[in-house]
């Protein structure tokens, strides 16, 4: 039985192509599905991921679903909010 | 008949919070579906614009879906390509 396999990517603020590299890694290693995380500023850096992945590197791997949210986050000046997104990408093999 | 009206807010550089008003303002004066747009950096500002409105403002609108895209862009230096976001919210009533 295929077992089903979910891995994540969390972008942060390295360069773009790191995290698109990182990506296009785990869908040959054989992973089915790749969840692309960020939080605040970086949002725009995973949506970027997403794609570069899919329209230069990825071949029948698709957008399954983007999720967006507000994560409470504790920092020395007390509770804040931030947005976060989650773009999960799915491979049609 | 009822007419179904779409809206559109264009997200930049200004404070998220005149997005946020923009939004609401709009589903205040009728409107039964309201797209969040943005392109590059202002992708994470339109993310926070729809979770502050549906968390602080909205009652009864949900997210209905979130698409991101890739645009091109003429520049001085050429084409170039810049991610988009588009999240549109949606009325219940």
């Amino acid at each position: 039985m295929m077992q089903q396999k979910e891995n994540t990517v969390f972008v942060g603020n390295k360069p773009v192509m790191n995290y698109v590299l990182a990506v296009v890694t785990q869908f040959n290693n054989g992973a089915e599905q790749v969840a692309i995380k960020a939080r605040g500023k970086a949002i725009s850096r995973a949506v970027d991921t997403a794609e570069i992945a899919l329209n230069r590197f990825l071949e029948g791997v698709t957008k399954k679903e983007i999720i967006t949210s507000t994560e409470v986050i504790d920092t020395e000046a007390g509770k804040t909010n931030v947005s976060s997104i989650e773009i999960i990408l799915a491979s049609a093999k």
